[in-house]
């Protein structure tokens, strides 16, 4: 082994000279395939092994704040004949110390293997690229509340631009995962519960974060990989890591369309895989998903990576291979390209294809498809960024004020008694910010908003004990309730900043860092703070920022208003305040099913008809708030609601209108929502399914008439004999400003 | 249709004159097939229509006290040509005036149709026969506590024994459901969470009610339908008539054993379907679950039934079906046999097979499978009961005592801190009987047992109010629990009734008729009541009595003592109090696993060995008390566990062996439980099954060794390519007192 280490090191030295542009491979006249195909048939397996394994940066490569790099003599060793890509270089930087780090990154990597192969450089982004110094949006379950997906897009687009300037090349988002659990930790990352709504966001996001697909080369924007395919939003329980339970047709209706979308539709560079199974069967070595779905189906060109270490995983965690070797060719053979971190599994090819090597070609194919991304995105030809653009176009302006509106689009006014919002400035002098869930920047925000105003400013307890991850509830939290409502009684005004904090909601790992929760109740005493304020008898306001769904039946009795914001960004509160001030006008949905109560789950809207129609013992039955619920501070009228036919033979075509008029006295944005329901099908069908939406701006008084095609794609679905398609036969259209109220016509579908 | 009528009237008359035993099916010689295929040739589609329906006796079959039989002009039209059955004539009436009032009803209906052919009366049974004056054993779950499948069989020999003596021929039980979520109002009719665990008592449960199956004809016993197929355990968020969702892999594996089972072991007559769907297949219109995998894989001869109104709920309730004539025509095609209640399915046939003459073949199919099994059942030899019989053998004191058996041995005790039980009865003399668990006769009971004793007896507040089905919760409540805690201040014991009653857990129905709950506390000020009573510093031992899984963490961290009894026989409190003075050693073990919080739910301990290793925030990982759990007031030690061979060759066998010593001081019986694990397979595998179990008798001081044979069907699973086999590999075999403590041992499978 030795021996043959130093003889790969003399042809390396040799070959590095010997690159000349003359080359198929670099000649980027010629097609994608034959410079892949060139580029393969001159590699040694080593080679083409190693553009199938991505390093985490924190092996040792560091940048410091002038840009500098260092590499550890481990990751020096790791980068001597190419590398498919590095996560997170310089994530710690600002984005110019990257961009300078990341080239003298690129640059050894380039010049260290013989044909001069460049890296991927990967990040992620949940609101904002996950690294230093970027614009920081709100999470994707904030953008879904917007339900706005232009507005996605533009965000992503940022997204794709900032992480490009700092040298990164492909991002491991967006989340396609719907995601109906709320115990699960990590579901602000994900669009909420709907399959058509995550569907609109993912492509929004993808055709963002990448720009325009074909100009991907001109080195703008990033490859997307949209994960974790397939099932993830649905863990067993809620807890990361855990199996997936989930038949053929709920898949392929309710799971798959976002990421049918993202390849179909949305051309995504990348797909990852899933932690755990899918009916018993580990997703990292799963043929029919990777391969038979993702390729044979739906025409994937790009590659597939694993999640952290999950190749590895197969056999020490999932117990689904006998021994690495075992783990590394079952990732191998199901269409798994890519190992992300793991030194435990495709390290071990090389060894496996002298053994066995026939697996060349399934490793030809894997290399190929990485090396493919890096010439669509032009990395051959153009490797590095321009640092002085870096300087100039992150955090601009106008990213920043998409920021802002971004999150005045997503807030949710999900009650507002007697109108108790917005608060006339002119009644109110001292205003109390109260609660765990203020921020350090809340009392800033918030006079950047309304400055002449006496404000008393107070968290009171934190939720958690950062240490030691559990709830603060203790004499010092008890105490800390006594002083907030010791200071509520100074105000005229109390808002409450409650709901949950970056400890009590967070992805779940192993060793003690957990993430997911067994109860969806708020954290610690939250509700007594709210129920004490408000008998005060001041008027009451709960600002609710939070990762997960909560069941705040407690804040929905005491609170005179509530304010749902998830996640927003970094500027969250200016928002709230110029909401609470009448500033702007809410206009956000919720993207998820309010539940009364953790017994209810599972418990989203588009579940069967024939689900639950009773209810439970000893508590009122349905949501707390309906999917797609969301107040304004105007009202809007629907009227005039009407089929173009009552009938539509197959594959004709109808349209659903609605009327929709501002009958307040402030302009508003309305989200005028399409629901369908499917009477009677060869199996049992969906309540009902979101299929449109659409957000309208309307001044006071005025009206807009919103029609919708009935497309035969709105009524596909896998029908008994498994193929998809339509049936004949009833349907029912909800116009809606919720899944709950809206107007309801009827149409039926006859053969043609 | 109204010449028709009377044309067939006239045929009926006569025919009913013609009746000669000369005909082949009266010939008790002949074969059943060939009997049936007589009878069939002889008869009209309505006729045999008929031999598809089972019509409710609320309908209008009266039996009064003496047993006389009075039947509406309804009833009578009914039963002109024939019924396959009816649901449970005489319920209301002693044994004595049912067998009575069933004979001249059956009388009757021989009478009208023109072949003489006998009804089938139709019977429940979840804790002894569903009807007056029976013997009332625990329910199956308290059975499955038991670990002791020979004691249910013996139960099910007295229930098949009685319903034959009141007349009646077949049995809606027992439920060879797989129940893993306590929301569901029904979860104590069936035998528990486990496979294994079900399947056996199922068996057990079958075999009783049917008797020797070869002498059903006899008249002895009855025949068992098994129900509900499939999946019914798994209805989405634990409630009635919702959509199930498992894979394929799952139903083969954990969920049809038990039915499986109960065709190829038990020889069950009789299948009754599911409510709700199977991955959008509604099952009463499932061909595969129905034919292809009850018939052709299994060999099912026997016939199935509807659940209440489930052919007519195709249309609508479920959506599969445009009409009543649809929803008829999708029962018969996918092989449902017989319409349970409905005038609104199966009635429509004789149109149908007017309007498409090729169901007719399919109508020949169901209703000779109806009438086999009353020539199985000796019905057309010997419709009658001697009521003689049913004077002496109903409610003998062997049933009787059989139940207080079946009590003692499956109560379990969860928890005894410092040996708080047994009570020395000498130093005790005021015992406090509190709580809102207490029964009528809970006083009678104690005293039969311990009858020199001060019993301060007190329910002090209802969980419920009966009327509106909501808990009670008030200022009545609260003067009971302080009435409560006073009079526990003057006993030297206090004996807690908690947990639930018969309104907190129940079958749902619609109209209002709740039974599923959203949360597994328990109802009303339990846990305050106990707390303050254990603050009296007095013994305090909790009698928890319950229908569904309760999260009794309050429970556990407040009583001295828990004796778990579920839903006892009607002599429950008599064995309770045996064990609280230590006349009976408990020797019940868990049925389930019992969670923390119902947020861990779906929460089984046989869930995939990935599931949730981390737990969730805020919390301590794992299950209150885990399957299989339940202590005694002596105590065993496991030693020398052993496998005969380290190795095992496919198909040789081996066998895994320990010595359990009855270290204490008491005799008691221990349940050894065998438990096995699959280290690594082609698809993700639990994290541990049991697989046998046996409960043994052990003197104080004794030994016994235990052994067991590891068959390959223990080791077989659904692979990845969907057969059912085994794999090489490792395996872990744990010998326990519960499943979750134990000697581990470690064998391998290697290739022949």
């Amino acid at each position: 082994m030795k021996r043959f280490t130093t003889l790969l090191l003399l042809l390396l030295s040799v070959s590095a000279c010997a690159q000349k542009p003359s080359q198929i491979y670099q000649d980027a006249n010629r097609s994608i395939e034959e410079r892949v195909a060139d580029l393969l048939s001159k590699m040694t397996v080593e080679e083409k092994v190693m553009q199938m394994r991505i390093f985490h940066a924190n092996k040792g490569v560091e940048i410091d704040e002038e840009g500098n790099l260092t590499m550890s003599d481990d990751v020096k060793e790791r980068l001597k004949i190419g590398i498919a890509g590095i996560k997170n270089p310089g994530e710690h930087n600002t984005p110019v110390a990257a961009a300078k780090g990341n080239n003298a990154l690129q640059k050894y990597i380039i010049e260290q293997n013989r044909f001069g192969i460049p890296a991927l450089f990967v990040t992620e982004s949940y609101n904002g690229v996950d690294a230093e110094g970027c614009t920081k949006f709100g999470r994707p379950i904030t953008s879904a509340a917007s339900f706005n997906p232009e507005l996605t897009h533009r965000q992503w687009l940022v997204v794709g631009n900032e992480a490009r300037l700092r040298g990164m090349h492909m991002c491991h988002s967006p989340e396609a995962d719907v995601v109906r659990d709320p115990r699960f930790g990590r579901m602000s990352e994900a669009f909420g519960e709907d399959t058509y709504l995550v569907k609109e966001n993912v492509v929004a996001a993808i055709t963002g974060v990448q720009g325009n697909y074909d100009g991907l080369g001109n080195g703008t924007h990033i490859g997307a990989v949209a994960k974790h395919f397939a099932g993830y939003g649905q863990v067993l329980g809620g807890t990361n890591f855990a199996a997936i339970e989930i038949s053929e047709r709920t898949l392929i209706d309710e799971i798959f369309p976002p990421f049918e979308a993202a390849v179909k539709e949305a051309r995504t560079l990348g797909i990852m895989a899933s932690h755990g199974d899918l009916n018993g069967v580990a997703s990292h070595a799963n043929p029919w998903l990777l391969t038979d779905v993702l390729r044979d189906q739906w025409g994937f060109k790009g590659y597939t990576v694993s999640d952290a270490n999950d190749i590895g995983r197969l056999f020490y965690f999932m117990g689904v291979a006998e021994s690495a070797d075992a783990a590394a060719l079952l990732g191998l053979t199901a269409g798994m390209d890519v190992d992300l971190y793991a030194d435990d599994a495709y390290a071990l090819l090389p060894k496996l294809a002298r053994e066995q090597p026939e697996i060349i070609e399934l490793i030809d194919r894997s290399a190929g498809r990485v090396l493919r991304t890096k010439m669509i995105l032009g990395l051959f030809e153009n490797p590095y960024v321009d640092v002085r653009e870096t300087e100039r176009r992150v955090r601009m302006p106008t990213s920043l004020a998409l920021a802002h509106e971004a999150d005045e689009e997503s807030i949710i006014l999900l009650k507002n008694d007697n109108n108790t919002l917005p608060i006339d400035e002119a009644s109110v002098e001292t205003i109390a910010l109260l609660g765990p869930a203020l921020r350090e920047k809340t009392r800033t925000h918030f006079q950047n908003i309304m400055p002449y105003k006496n404000y008393i400013v107070e968290q009171g307890f934190k939720l958690t004990d950062e240490q030691k991850s559990v709830p603060r509830v203790n004499t010092e939290t008890a105490a800390g309730v006594d002083r907030l409502v010791e200071l509520a009684r100074e105000a005229d005004v109390n808002i409450l900043f409650l709901g949950g904090d970056e400890h009590t909601s967070k992805e779940a790992f192993f060793n003690g860092a957990l993430g997911d929760r067994a109860s969806i109740d708020p954290v610690g005493p939250q509700n007594e703070l709210l129920r004490r304020v408000k008998a005060l008898g001041k008027p009451t306001i709960v600002v609710f920022t939070h990762r997960r769904t909560l069941s705040i039946t407690g804040f929905a009795e005491h609170a005179d208003a509530i304010l749902d914001g998830w996640d927003l960004s970094e500027f969250g509160d200016e928002a709230m305040a110029k909401m609470i001030f009448g500033e702007a006008n809410p206009s956000g949905k919720s993207p998820v099913t309010i539940p009364r109560t953790i017994g209810q789950l599972p418990f989203h809207y588009s579940g069967k008809r024939i689900n639950n129609k009773k209810g439970y013992l000893f508590m009122e039955n349905g949501p707390l708030y309906p999917f797609g619920h969301g107040l304004s501070y105007t009202s809007f009228a629907y009227t005039n609601a009407k089929v173009s036919a009552p009938t539509l033979t197959v594959p004709g075509m109808i349209t659903a209108s609605v009327k929709v008029t501002n009958t307040g006295s402030m302009a508003g944005k309305e989200v005028v929502q399409l629901y369908l329901t499917d009477e009677i099908g060869s199996v049992t069908r969906p309540a009902k399914e979101l299929k449109a939406f659409r957000k309208i701006l309307l001044q006071p008084g005025e009206s807009k008439t919103v029609s919708f095609k009935i497309t035969p794609e709105m009524l596909a679905f896998t029908r008994l004999d498994m193929t998809k398609g339509l049936e004949t036969g009833d349907y029912t259209v909800l116009l809606g400003t919720s899944s709950a109220k809206g107007e309801t016509l009827k149409f039926r579908l006859i053969a043609d």
